[in-house]
């Protein structure tokens, strides 16, 4: 057992130098790069298909889709207009690491982006121990998942920046309480920024592509 | 990575040794064992609690509520009318493993039981991977996750012989397709047994409820 743990830091320890690697690599581009992370099912690519659909004119983003099988998720985002979507099929692996994105950034032309967004495998465990080098995680929660979720997944929501409360729309539809999952989430997490979203009905995206836009603008001006 | 893979070979022909082991014991005690999986969120405890307590009179049902952090199912299944529910935080894990049922089930009046349910840690990958020592695996998927989910995570649906779509009375809120979802899951396991229910509505609960007492009869009779 004492061997399989040293296995397991010494992949941690590979991981976390890839991971310091391609940061500088984005930072030296100026690209802010999040890291989406959730349970199957939370909504990611659809907060992802708006995104891109909404600010396509006004910022330059690309993508890489995380999946352990299938290219669905990238191809819903190229047709909602993702101009340079990469599809990163793990076969098998319940998280992306640092290895495979830096597999796939030598694929895109990293001149002409100015946001990064990578969308982990839906997993609201695993992902939270690989750091991908981004400047930070944003964790979705759906109203239909349960408002205990931080406090059952904490590790997940302890090393978020951002956590989207989505599917607004449906909250008539159970007990979920908004107010509960916020103070079940800051409780594990103070720092949380907190977004309360709807794909389907609009609700929150503006306030949510507005953060983005701070985003990049903040990125610029402090490397300028 | 060859020191790696053999490491993860070696975890994991020793849990199929442990597995081996309580699925005997379970099979001299004439007790059905079901391992519930899914997605945080998609309804494991929730259909757990409605069975409890609607069969609590008629069969004798132990439960383990495994988890990563906290005993809030548990406690939810024990208010339900559970008799006989043990918690099981696996402190990190992301996923329930033999050597963690081997340790609990010493704490169990086996004796006293017809049915053991298994309640895995929420997670589409990485619990199909481990044998539990089940009869069978039991995939929850909700109509609010997407209908491709089996396409997406094919190994949990390979690997279990049941699928329940659960939240059935939300289906008018998104563009899930019971059809699709179902076509789906059977590309991957033309094997799969189907249920469509609501822990809401009460829908599909009554066949649930059959099968699973069909399933305590089967056993006793195979074994008798």
């Amino acid at each position: 057992m004492a061997q399989k743990i040293d296995i397991k830091k010494k992949v941690l320890s590979e991981n976390e130098r890839l991971a310091a690697e391609i940061r500088q690599q984005l930072k030296e581009r100026q690209i802010a790069t999040l890291n989406f992370v959730s349970s199957p099912g939370s909504g990611k690519t659809s907060l992802l298909e708006k995104t891109l659909h909404a600010l396509k004119d006004e910022l330059r983003i690309g993508l890489i889709a995380g999946d352990v099988q299938t290219e669905n998720d990238a191809n819903r985002l190229v047709n909602a207009g993702g101009k340079m979507v990469r599809p990163l099929v793990t076969g098998g692996s319940c998280h992306l690491d640092a290895r495979m994105i830096s597999r796939v950034l030598p694929e895109m032309d990293l001149e002409q982006l100015d946001l990064l967004f990578i969308e982990n495998v839906g997993n609201l465990v695993c992902p939270s121990g690989y750091d991908l080098g981004e400047d930070m995680k944003v964790v979705l929660i759906s109203t239909t998942e349960g408002d205990d979720k931080p406090l059952k997944y904490p590790s997940m929501f302890r090393r978020s920046s951002v956590m989207v409360i989505n599917k607004i729309d449906l909250l008539s539809t159970s007990d979920f309480s908004v107010e509960r999952v916020k103070q079940n989430a800051l409780s594990i997490n103070a720092n949380l920024r907190i977004f309360e979203t709807s794909c389907r009905s609009g609700t929150g995206l503006d306030l949510w592509y507005d953060w983005l836009q701070s985003l990049v603008k903040t990125e610029k001006v402090h490397r300028d």
